[in-house]
């Protein structure tokens, strides 16, 4: 999700006035084209998900394929124009977007030469991801990044923490193998395993469950553990969005203070005007 | 919600002392009318909630419609009072409050020229809205602003993090309809995505259940990112409130900064020492 | 569940010496004697459970009721020699512990004049808190009383923000009701208003679970937003024991500071010696 | 899971270098030893898996067993040079990683001489904890450490927060044994408490749920409570982390001392300017 900002237009007049609509937002057409991006990449979705349902697609299945004809074209034309215009032509075909935007319009393309299956719709539902493109010419992003960022500062913390809860559900998913071995649902480790996880993660299916007393008390133990450990990467994640909004501050010339707000026109420690 | 300080009443002796009594509650018979006003509120919603019980239905039917009317007829005359009493009546009739104390007593005056049928309820069970006003009264709602706040100002991060949340949970149950579309409750995408919201927000009624070793794996993997990433509403909301609690902080005399930080010794807006 | 610090002995001696080994722990014979407590407290609670076993009260049956009999006549000793060793009588008999005290011997002298019933194992089943006595003098309450008071402190905005969740409930709940009517489980609004609760709260048992699309839809907007607001309390409680832990802080005589750590001989912030 | 950074190796040449192969990660042939580790380690994990299928045990079962015997094998000359080549060998046989290097290779050992039950199993998914000390060499385990610091500082208040939830789990289990006794699912009271700690903890598998009025009510507040109160682990284990993190903070010149918080201007222990 990377910002398109270093992408620069053909030289031709045209080219650049089509490179603002399609990859900018500063005017109006581009906000249109935004616009009408966005209907349909939601209506291309509904349309894939409608298809998926039996009784729709037995009664529109013509209106459906005309439809995704249509939209295909027109991202079709859009991935030509985009590189037509763009300056910078290799850079943008393997940026994610980029990609992205040539996944949106494939699955199409292959139909005519394979068999459809069902494994093209995932494919084709790939195409909600551009929705993020138009958010973030938007600049509704910036909370977006907010959160990537804060989730990847502490990704290697929240990585260990599910190796934790990975191992120990194994462990208890093992012992509950023993315990509750003949019982529907226990046969096996790793069926044990898949019980422990919708345990601890207090999903609670209820597909599976316990039915001795000892493997009841197991449970007990495991969803209290579970209740109990989510406060992990709450504060893991919680601690690291604090300091995000720290990092931000001003620095006091005088002091040093780093905590200085943004609405400070003094520091708090020495008083040193800070703007 | 807005706070209401603002409505002023008529000129009127009699008609200042009633706005009194109906629009605050800094007299004794205005906290009267005000615990009368939350008890009527009460029975009512309790009225309704028994009427849609039909052993209740049956035995009390008619209890019920008498207590329906006596109560319609007694907001409706605190409708009434509320608009002559007050001065700026246009302002009142819509305002948040205004609205629903209309809402309140519509149903009933609509259900005189139309067949009554349970779409009913749902306009009489906003009646309940009405127990903010008295909340409001009685100085109990800056907690509730605190926490409107708190979550107004976060919410255009928890509604990026809510877009993330359905498209992922979108892409997964089109994955799990490829994998158990054979199964009941993965017929469709649209059913697999209500599976996939069910399982990642650690909800999990277990009415639709995976049943291949390939879909539970993609379930353990479902669960754990949903059992991690609670962690991100809750860092957002966190780190929201902390802010919002030190705009309470201590206030500058010479400025009247009232975000004075605990730490500091100098205003930040204006350098004067603040201990 | 107040400390007993100011409690009184007699002025007797073996009523002085009696009493510190009952009400206090800081001899050898006291701390058996709370020992001792734990265990009969233990295996008096154990035995009601069990009892309420029928397989387990069909062969122990007699054992059972021997037992209760030498505990309860050890907690009315207990019970006398409390009120016996004890100066300001009449404040114990009415204290938190001394209530408990009270209960924890009652359903037995009340069970040789009225018929026993199994409300009586609710009124045994309170014997438990007298755990929490035992916790205070080991002195391992202080944590106890840090979260007791986080809690106290938050305790508006929690109630605040449970009132929002349930007349949120109580409407998404009429709401489902007018569109699930005809299926089991939502047949009246208490009914539907039950599911709510299940949902919001994440727990989701699955013994009611929406049918129709449009009730599928609705719960999963319901459960995103049980999702996301569970941040609420979160935030509020953590915000709170942030606070807590500041206020325990040392303050600097010379600046003011009072954010002085623990184990901090200067003023982090003007390096005045602060111990 | 103490670091083994104290081990010294034997005197002996070939000793040394094998050592410095088998207990670090600093030179090629070490990296490689720790991949081979954990490669071992995560086919005999996923062969104990396989072997508890019925249908894959059927299918492989001798593949299964000659795959076992080498790796143990394997693990055995392993764990006989670490002995060899390493100078303190007790502490090492009697240290976290020694015990479970033993009880590796134990099971296979064992079943030698007894008949194989499922029973060794659950040992031999014990091997699973060696990954830890691969990741600890590898220098990942610095955010383990940090969770579990986060986690040991925060047990004391934690296991309180425990005794409070088992205790209103038990209170609440006994009133709806009364209630719903009845009922399949609440016939006594660990049975019902059961039901109380699979509702507090939200997970809710719905194999238990109450069915009368009254019960309901009582789950409702159940929930609420247990949405409520998730927060308090949380908070605890929040306000930990934001400690554990300023710890690593900025570190005074003059005395060491390794906890400066951002904001200040003077060591707290010496008074040295830290700016």
């Amino acid at each position: 999700m990377e910002r398109e900002h270093n992408f620069l237009p053909e030289r031709t007049k045209w080219k650049r006035q089509l490179f603002r609509i399609i990859f900018k937002s500063d005017t109006k057409m581009g906000r249109l084209f935004d616009l009408l991006l966005l209907v349909l990449i939601l209506v291309s979705t509904f349309i894939v998900m409608m298809e998926s349902v039996q009784i729709f697609d037995a009664k529109f299945h013509n209106a459906f394929v005309i439809l995704e004809i249509i939209i295909t074209a027109f991202f079709t034309i859009e991935y030509a124009l985009r590189i037509l215009t763009i300056k910078n032509k290799k850079a943008y075909i393997f940026s994610f977007f980029g990609i992205i935007d040539f996944l949106a319009i494939l699955p199409f393309y292959l139909s005519l030469f394979f068999p459809i299956t069902k494994y093209f719709l995932i494919l084709r539902m790939l195409r909600m991801l551009r929705i993020f493109r138009i958010l973030n010419l938007m600049d509704f992003m910036n909370d977006g990044y907010f959160i990537v960022r804060a989730m990847k500062n502490s990704s290697r913390k929240i990585y260990i923490f599910l190796l934790f809860l990975i191992i120990f559900s194994v462990i208890i998913g093992s012992m509950m193998f023993m315990v509750e071995g003949h019982r529907e649902g226990f046969e096996s480790i790793p069926q044990s395993v898949y019980w422990a996880v919708v345990t601890v993660t207090t999903v609670g299916y209820g597909d599976v469950s316990p039915g001795t007393p000892l493997g009841k008390f197991l449970s007990v133990l495991l969803m209290l553990a579970g209740y109990s450990i989510i406060a992990v990467p709450t504060g893991i994640v919680t601690a690291e969005m604090r300091n995000k909004r720290q990092e931000i501050g001003k620095v006091c010339n005088r002091c040093g203070n780093n905590d200085v707000d943004d609405d400070a026109r003094f520091c708090k420690i020495c008083g040193e005007k800070v703007i």
